[in-house]
């Protein structure tokens, strides 16, 4: 039996019906996270412009997009819930894999649940399925599929949006099978996209796509039975190394929602080292852009390789580039989605900072998850920071009250606050909600606020 | 200046407002063609299950799916065009890199050009720029993209399709930029799917993938500025070798569609070779199922790679097998759409020949284009047959009276034969309509009609 066959019969009649609740806890993590970032995302101009572009395109209305008072076909609303997720790249992160698989999945199942009835329950459960294919592909096909140029989160997170819809549609094993077959030959994006909104178009396209899968499947539209190990399959065709055996060993007993990370700050992850040490800095010794004089970070080839940019005129390039993020944590003492915008960008002492600060790989020691910072100030003094391991990565977790914390902080861009803690308490009790559209109708806006 | 970018420039500012005659010509000859493969698949299953399924998705019905009464929103009807299209594997193919572009560029501006009124000049400018496009991509991407799994005609395909749209929107340089990223990165589809329903969707979901990309890009929905020559872009990303130099060079001199060619059975191109000939050999011979002991195809290994299928139970599997082709050939004399159904694959006349039919690569003088044939008879006799160059190759092109005539074997399946006659008379002077709709609307089913 080939590696896809044997997923699907797990999916189909392995998989527990109930899940342990170390890890049901851990999709609730996950749930609270990515409806954040979908809030804080609502208003980004990728999203606007693609409900002008396309909004006449829609279907019935049948679904709530997460954030916004329109209403879309479950196509479009996917869509649009993978876009505001990922925009700000503020959403959760698999370090084994750079993968932020919840965008993809849960923005496939809130568009479908939203169109139909379907339990917190058996909305948690379906997540956590997409959640664990898509890890365990990533992990299967990383470092080479990342590697050559693919956006991961779009061309891996595909098949776990197909799996989660699948299951809420109950597809047999042969039906899982093509629907993973559909997603597979539908997975897309590349990195060339980072710094535009492309980038956030892919977890929005794979949620589209893996629930356009599923439906397909389930009325019997055909694939090739072999998608993931086929010499002509999804894994072949885009890495040039992968293990498929990594894709079943083990289903059910480790879950990958345990390997999973949430960002304090809304940018690559890589960065995140130079931010917190920074912001250290900055509390530290009181730090203004004035008492600057030259910033040297020393970090790991990857962290140049994915956010060197140095050249920043816009929000989103700011979100790859090491020297800004550490700028702002020198000068404001804090990374959050307003050291992100197009004006903070620009802001002068920030500016100023950022091009005296220089980015090497030439310290073999520091690690991807570590930073050597060296400041030196205009009076003569020399600052110094190493720091391994940053906030948010697997062994300094953001508690559920620093995930609650973040939520609001987002939240409170589209709703009110009496509307956003109703949202936050839906969200961390998902699984009793008798249907999933009292949480998601609680993150559509209530009148009318600016952001 | 990057490729993508020169590109962008010649496609808003250099190419020629008029088309040459010559040019003009050719793209009539693939407009009828691709029409009619359209209204010979558009009840095929494929269709069928894509409009059940995703049918209540569906937005305001302003375009017309060809060959079809149920109307949809632009992209779905994109969508549809693109299956129906190449689903009978019987749409063109240019033999310098197996690409069916017609398809996802056609199947857009059919779709596009229902719902916003276009001139069939307009149209068939457009077309001859998407076509344009696509084959030079897929020269320059040829051979490595398409032998790593990838099926060009979706994942080069979708490119067209976007510029295609892009030039009816009227993008500037900057959006056409913007248009040609946003198709890049969603470029998808892998040749795991030959032989499933799997494989029309391809062209579909890059019609709809390219009609969604231009319309983003229309509103300003940013990409990477390099989708085509960054280091992560989509060459990079697909292909281990190419050279982009040749999709910009001689551009406007020379045209891509010259070197089209139009099939005369409706199967992998590559199986061709041997269906003429086996075709010959019925011919000549009078030759019966009960007179055939024994066949030995000796073809050139793409084909055995390609069509290499022996064990065949459904139509589609057909299509991607030598060895029925050869069969059908012998047996039927010919190879039309009536030979790769379920019931002509499972025909005990054909099935028997089939399995006494081999195919080796093991003779280096037999071209990518030619076969050697021997039939061993049952009374003793011996066969032989070699042929170079097959029915409808670039040297043997298919004639404007065999296009009519295979346009009408087709359009008659949907359509009385007044209206198909009618339909076939407006595709040949396409760029003398005022509104394109009017082809569009003379392929829609008036009335009952039983396939």
């Amino acid at each position: 039996m080939g590696t896809t066959q044997e997923l699907a019969r797990w999916l189909v009649g392995g998989a527990p019906e109930r899940l342990p609740e170390d890890v049901a806890h851990e999709a609730r993590r996950a749930i609270v996270n990515i409806v954040g970032c979908a809030l804080g995302g609502a208003r980004h101009e990728a999203v606007e412009i693609t409900l002008e572009a396309l909004g006449p395109l829609f279907g019935p209305p049948t679904a709530a997009v997460l954030g916004r008072t329109e209403r879309a076909d479950p196509q479009h609303a996917a869509l649009l819930n993978g876009i505001s997720s990922h925009v700000e790249d503020f959403d959760d992160t698999l370090p084994a894999n750079y993968i932020h698989a919840s965008s993809p999945v849960a923005s496939a199942l809130f568009a479908h649940a939203s169109a139909h009835p379907v339990s917190g329950r058996e909305l948690l459960r379906a997540f956590t399925l997409g959640f664990e294919v898509t890890s365990r592909l990533g992990n299967a096909t990383y470092p080479a599929h990342y590697r050559a140029g693919w956006h991961s989160t779009g061309s891996v997170g595909v098949f776990g949006a197909a799996v989660a819809v699948g299951a809420l549609l109950g597809l047999d094993e042969q039906r899982t099978v093509w629907a993973l077959g559909l997603a597979g030959t539908q997975a897309a994006g590349v990195r060339e996209m980072f710094g535009s909104m492309g980038k956030a178009l892919h977890p929005g396209r794979a949620a589209q796509s893996g629930l356009c899968a599923a439906l397909l499947a389930q009325r019997g539209f055909t694939s090739g039975e072999h998608i993931l190990e086929g010499p002509r399959g999804w894994a072949a065709v885009t890495a040039s190394e992968y293990d498929l055996a990594t894709v079943t060993d083990g289903l059910g007993e480790a879950w990958e929602l345990h390997r999973n990370t949430y960002k304090p700050f809304p940018c690559g992850i890589v960065n995140h080292p130079a931010i917190d040490a920074c912001i250290q800095l900055h509390d530290e010794h009181g730090l203004r852009a004035q008492d600057i004089a030259q910033v040297r970070l020393h970090v790991a080839p990857l962290v140049i390789d994915l956010c060197g940019k140095t050249d920043i005129h816009v929000g989103l390039e700011g979100k790859f580039s090491v020297v800004h993020g550490a700028a702002v944590g020198l000068v404001r003492g804090r990374a959050g989605l307003r050291e992100y915008t197009d004006e903070a960008v620009n802001d002068p002492d920030v500016k100023a900072v950022r091009e005296r600060t220089t980015r090497e790989a030439d310290d073999p020691s520091v690690s991807e998850d570590g930073v050597h910072v060296e400041v030196q100030l205009a009076d003569g003094r020399r600052l110094e920071k190493r720091l391994e391991g940053a906030l948010g990565n697997l062994k300094r977790p953001l508690s559920d009250e620093q995930l609650s914390a973040k939520f609001t902080d987002q939240a409170t861009l589209v709703l009110s606050e009496e509307q956003a803690a109703r949202a936050l308490e839906l969200a961390w009790r998902i699984d009793e909600l008798e249907d999933v559209s009292e949480l998601i109708t609680a993150t559509v806006p209530v009148g009318v606020r600016t952001a």
